[in-house]
């Protein structure tokens, strides 16, 4: 537990996709990265991403990243434009690697500060972000550390993976491939302001049906009131002492909407796009 | 393979849970855990312990611990209390260590023999048992190791997954918190005599279908009859040799109802909390 | 990265079953596993093959035991016949392991051209096929590396993990059992000529919906058409260039049946064993 057991431990290398856990998509991307960096600890995040929503991606990227130790690197694969012309990252920042496709799904590598707001009314698109100077990106252009033949449909296998275990292994994040000064990112997940109120989105439905948002606690008013689905909620502060419906703030510090012991989403036929207004 | 290996090996941590493997919550544990004991191997027993459902969560720890090295540490959290005044506990018995809510999920890390036996007629319910000598527990309440702030939704995150990082990377359990004398259990997994017949209960439908009951096979007369559902079923030795619904000595030396290469849920229309009768 | 580092990293052992992960049946095999080689990396390949298809489990170990390093491990368990006669296998070939139930599950441990060939109208069998020179395997019947009490119904715990921990951790082969010189195979996955056409075979649905059939690109004609479920079908490049359905090279080097951003298998109302004709 001694603080230089943290840096000496072997590398980590998370994975985050939509490729589900039927087929042997997410083993064979392990069996390369071990080929290559055959220390690493490989620690899946989530394959369950809805198919190639690169936002719900994002946010649970987010959500889990600075919980792993510095060095760490994350393989994110949400991938609709496999094959195509959509550049692949990796990205050096707060000391963690980060490997994906340009399409904002590594949006989270970035501080909130430079992502801009969502603007009230509107979804969360990716939009081009000039990196701040802390941040480090590359396209990962250098085929001599592909595997081949590169598959058109398994990047993450060819392309991800070797980079990944590059970086694990210690290679330098320029030997991937070309600087680059900006990336795809979504707006900073938090909800705007809309007049006196805040206009929360639904973000993502957990396995217990909780609904996460993107309203942060600390932008909402004291006392708040939320109004999803016709319904007034007020804030509680654990599971078991809300009775019925509640707002409570989240684990990954979002404000979720729960019913205890029971599923928020099913309660109240809520789901991801849904409003949620806080006043 | 030599005995030493096994005594010098990485730690080995467990996670048994009912958060499901869609949100990163489980991958979140691990990078807490590696974060603190970087050589630690995290093992996954299963995430699908159905929602808030204790007495299955200890049923399949039961099944599973005894399976791994010495020195195991063993975290489960199915808890339904998260964020409330229920303790949490760090448990060192038979050599291995277990880390969770008192609500009975770590009943197995007791010997059958302390835990009393269930009533015929009644259901499994968690009650407070005195520790034997050779268990110790502790409530974990020392604050210097958990992770901060503490969510009131995630405790796995922020109190289990530090501990048992700590256990295994050598710490003592006397530094996670003060020792205790007894911990909430559920009754021996065991059906108890009801006449001249033993009273067994499901207590949990396997991904084949297969129910599995509390009845050892040791309990029952020679040549025993068993009836679930209106139907009297013989006993097999393999799935193979079993035609049509019959009980059979399923790996955990628990007797389960199966059906050859089907489902006896569905075949029977039976699942958990069933009575099975043994004649 | 350097290449001594693939051949001194620690073992891998991956596991392949129809087990899911609901249950902590995998989750045991790997606790014995790791009290026997306690350094060993243990991959899950999948666990979702459909229950008791040794056909599909086949087809999925085939499409990625070689991207792992060599000296890997590959346990697979999909086994109706598990407690019967059947014998179990440890195979070495290619620089590989291969270890579970002799029902065809393991056909991949074999080259194509000794495997033969599926005939038109035809479905895959598994057939007795004798070993080439460079591929050796034994009957696991060493009793003293079985863990004991071996259960009828779960081997995959009592006898295939030691095995598999015996050559993680550097064992021989010959220590397992007595050798053999034919094991069960399938065919090689290949759509066979029927006239002027190739007749395909869809062998698995992925979790995009994606049809994955016998055909391979390189027996194809040049401009080929597709026919499933009355429909024609043209080759495109990547999922993004399709329009509707269409046939695609996938990544393991069969063709696919894809629908851009969508289930070819519920577009085209058609799954595992459907015929795809190539003209």
């Amino acid at each position: 537990m001694a603080s230089e057991d943290a840096l000496t431990g072997p590398p980590v290398v998370t994975l985050l996709t939509d490729f589900g856990v039927a087929d042997p998509y997410v083993g064979v991307m392990k069996g390369v990265i071990l080929a290559k960096a055959p220390s690493a600890q490989v620690v899946d995040l989530t394959h369950e991403v809805p198919p190639q929503q690169a936002l719900q991606g994002a946010l649970l990227l987010e959500t889990a990243w600075r919980y792993f130790p510095p060095g760490t690197v994350h393989v994110a694969v949400v991938d609709p434009g496999v094959g195509t012309a959509r550049a692949r990252l990796a990205i050096s920042s707060g000391g963690h690697y980060f490997v994906g496709p340009d399409n904002g799904l590594l949006s989270s590598s970035l501080p909130d500060g430079v992502r801009g707001a969502r603007q009230p009314g509107a979804l969360y698109e990716s939009r081009r972000i000039q990196l701040p100077a802390d941040v480090s990106a590359v396209v990962i252009d250098n085929a001599s550390l592909f595997r081949h033949p590169v598959s058109s449909t398994f990047e993450g296998r060819d392309v991800f993976a070797p980079a990944a275990a590059h970086l694990a292994s210690g290679g330098a994040l320029s030997d991937l491939g070309h600087r680059v000064t900006s990336i795809g990112a979504f707006p900073a997940f938090r909800a705007p302001r809309s007049g006196s109120a805040l206009e929360g989105l639904v973000l993502h439905v957990d396995r217990f049906g909780n609904l996460i948002t993107d309203i942060r606690p600390e932008d909402s008013p004291p006392a708040p009131s939320f109004r999803i689905a016709g319904r007034r909620l007020a804030l509680a502060t654990t599971y078991e002492t809300a009775s019925g419906p509640s707002a409570i703030v989240g684990s990954s510090g979002f404000v979720e909407i729960a019913v205890p012991n029971g599923s928020a989403a099913r309660v109240l036929g809520a789901g991801t796009g849904d409003v949620v207004t806080v006043e």
